[in-house]
C-alpha cells in the first residue's frame, strides 16, 4: 500500500474528524498522505475557497478524503467532485444498533448521479423579473450510472435496484434518465422498480425496508439521502463516496457543525466509515471490513460522543476504534 | 350560500371520496354542484384526460373539488391548477390523535409555489444524447407567494415562516426566490428563517416541531410535503388547496389507490378536510371549523377505514362525520 491519499480537512469539525480517520487509515495500511487546504478559512486568507493546488492534488491522487466546508461548501465540494471526475455519489444510510433511530430498520444505499441535473451550473438572469436554470440530463451519464448500479448490486448480491425520479412532470429529462437506467438494467438482467421521488419520500418513512439500492438524479439523491439520514438518527453517521473512473473522493455527509467545532467532541464515525469506503475502493476489502466492524462495535458499546448521548471526545472514540483494530 | 362548486371525482377512490365530501358540504351549506369528468377513464373514452369542458368549468366556478386521477394525474392536475390560476398550493401535514404517526407531534403547513420551477413545461431534446429542462423562477411569482404567506401567518397567529430552498446550488434561480420571499416578509414585518431543502429533509424527521409554515419552490414543496405525509402516517390524511386570485381547487394529496378502488373502504378524511378548506376559502369559517372538528373526532374515536387499522367503510366514516355535524 503506497497509494497517495490527499487529505482535505476543511473547516469546523472537518479539522477534527479527518485526522481521526487518517489515524485509522494509518493503523491498517501504509499510505502516503498529502494534506491540502479548502474552505472558508483559506478563502478568507487567499480569496479562494478551493486553491488550484488542492484541485490539482485531488485530480491526480488515487483517493481524496475530505472533511467539510462552511459557507463555501458548494464552492469546494462541487469542483472537487469534478476534479475526480466522479459520476456517482454512493450514499449508504444505515441505522446502527445502539444508535437512536426513527426507523432502526433502515438500510439503504443511494446511488446519486453526480454530474448533471440542476447541478449543471447553467443559470441565466433573463430580465429584472426572470431567471432560468438549465437542467441537463444525458443518456450517457445515466447509462454510466446504471452500469455502476448493476455492478454494485451484483457485487453485493442485492436483487436489483429502485429508480427514483419525477418523470411524470419532467417527462423529457427524467424520462430520458429513467429509460436509460432501466434499459441498461434490462440488458444486464438486473431487476428494477420505479418510484416517483415524492412517493419515495412518503413510502420510505412508512417502511424503509421496501427499498435497498436507490438510483436517482442528482438533486433527488441529495434530498432523499438526507431524508434517510433523518430516519437513521441524523447526518452524523452518513459516509459517502464520489466515484470516478480513475479516482475517488470520500466525505462524511455532515457539515462543519459550527456549534461544537473546536471542542474536540465531534463524532468521527461518518468520516471513519468514509475511510473504510476508501479502503474498499482501493481494493483493501478486508481492511475496509475491519474498520467498519470496529466502528459498529464502538457505536454499539460506546464510548459515545455527545451527539449520541455520551460524553466521550473525538479522541476517545477514535482510540476505541483503534483498539478494536488491534 | 349559492356558490357554484365544480366536482371532479376522477378515477379510482376519487369516485368514492368525492361523493363523501359532497354529502358533507351539503350538510353544512346550500351549494350548486356541477359534476365534471377527468382522468384515465375519460381519456380511454374520448382520448382526452382533461376535457375542455371540465377545464372551462373549473376556470369559471367559485371553487372546484377534485378527487384523484390515475396514470393521467399530471395531465389532469397540472392544467387544473392553471385553470384556477392558482399560485400557491397550501398543504397542511398534521398528525391526528388516534392515528399512528411516526412523528405524532407533526403540525406543518407547506406553502408551495404552484406555477413555475421545474414545472414550467419547457423541455427540449437537444440531441440523441441530451435533453434539457428550463427551470423558471420569477420575482413576481415569488413575491405573490410571499404576500400570501405573510397573510397566512398573520391570520393564524404564527410567529413567521421558514423558507426552504437550494440556493447554495441554484444560486440565480433559488437565490431569486429566496431574496424575493425574504424581502417581502421584511417589508411586512414577518420573521423568516431559511433552510436548505436537503437539510430540511433531515431536520424535519429529527424534530418536526422546529418548523411551522414552510414556503418553498414547486418541486421542493411537492417532495417535502410528501415527506411530512410519511411522518403523520401516510398520504391518506393530507388535504390541499390550490389558491388563485379569484378561484381555487381543492384536492386530497393521495392518489387513486387502485388496490382498494371500488371496494367502498377508502378513507374519505383527506377529501372531507379539503372540503373544509374549501368552505373556509369561501368565507364559511364556522362551517369549515365544524367539519374539521367532526373529522378529527371520528379519527380519534372511530369508526376507522382499513388504512387506519379499522374495518369501517367509506360510508360508515362519512355517516359518523355527518352525525357529528348535527
Ligand atoms: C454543499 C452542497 C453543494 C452539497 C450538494 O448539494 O450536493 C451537499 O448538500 C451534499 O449533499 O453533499
Ligand atoms: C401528479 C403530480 C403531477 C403532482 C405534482 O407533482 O404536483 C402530485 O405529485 C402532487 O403533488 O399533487
Amino acid at each position: 500500500m503506497t497509494e497517495e491519499i490527499v487529505v482535505i480537512p476543511g473547516d469546523g469539525i472537518g479539522k477534527e474528524v479527518v485526522p481521526a480517520a487518517v489515524s485509522v487509515l494509518e493503523a491498517v495500511g501504509d499510505f502516503e498522505f498529502v494534506e491540502a487546504d479548502a474552505g472558508d478559512a483559506v478563502k478568507e486568507e487567499t480569496g479562494e475557497a478551493l486553491p488550484e493546488e488542492t484541485y490539482e492534488l485531488a485530480a491526480s491522487a488515487d483517493a481524496t478524503l475530505f472533511g467539510a466546508a462552511g459557507e463555501t461548501a458548494a464552492d469546494v465540494i462541487l469542483p472537487l467532485r469534478t476534479a475526480v471526475d466522479s459520476f456517482v455519489n454512493v450514499r449508504p444510510a444505515k441505522a446502527y444498533p445502539g444508535v437512536d433511530a426513527l426507523r432502526p430498520e433502515t438500510d439503504l444505499v443511494f446511488l446519486r448521479e453526480n454530474t448533471e441535473g440542476v447541478y449543471s451550473g447553467h443559470e441565466d438572469r433573463l430580465s429584472e423579473d426572470l431567471s432560468t436554470l438549465t437542467r441537463v440530463v444525458t443518456t450517457s451519464a445515466s447509462e454510466r450510472l446504471a452500469e455502476f448500479a448493476c455492478d454494485y448490486v451484483a457485487d453485493r448480491e442485492y436483487d436489483g435496484f429502485s429508480v427514483a425520479h419525477k418523470a411524470n412532470v419532467m417527462r423529457e429529462t427524467d424520462g430520458r434518465f429513467r429509460d436509460a437506467v432501466v434499459s441498461v438494467a434490462e440488458d444486464r438482467g438486473v431487476e428494477t422498480d420505479e418510484v416517483l421521488m415524492d412517493a419515495f419520500a412518503t413510502r420510505v418513512c412508512l417502511d424503509p425496508t421496501q427499498f435497498d439500492v436507490v438510483v436517482c438524479p442528482n438533486l433527488a439523491g441529495d434530498v432523499l439521502s438526507d431524508l434517510a439520514a433523518g430516519l437513521v438518527g441524523g447526518l452524523g453517521l452518513l459516509p459517502s463516496a464520489n466515484i470516478g473512473p480513475e479516482r475517488a473522493l470520500f466525505e462524511p455527509v455532515h457539515g462543519t457543525a459550527p456549534d461544537i467545532a473546536g471542542e474536540g467532541v465531534a463524532n468521527p464515525s461518518a468520516t471513519i466509515v468514509s475511510a473504510a469506503m476508501l479502503l474498499e475502493y482501493l481494493g483493501y476489502d478486508g481492511e475496509g471490513r475491519r474498520v467498519r466492524d470496529a466502528v459498529e462495535g464502538v457505536l454499539a458499546d460506546g464510548p459515545r460522543t455527545p451527539d449520541l448521548g455520551g460524553d466521550a471526545s473525538t479522541e476517545d472514540v477514535t482510540n476505541a476504534v483503534l483498539d478494536r483494530l488491534d
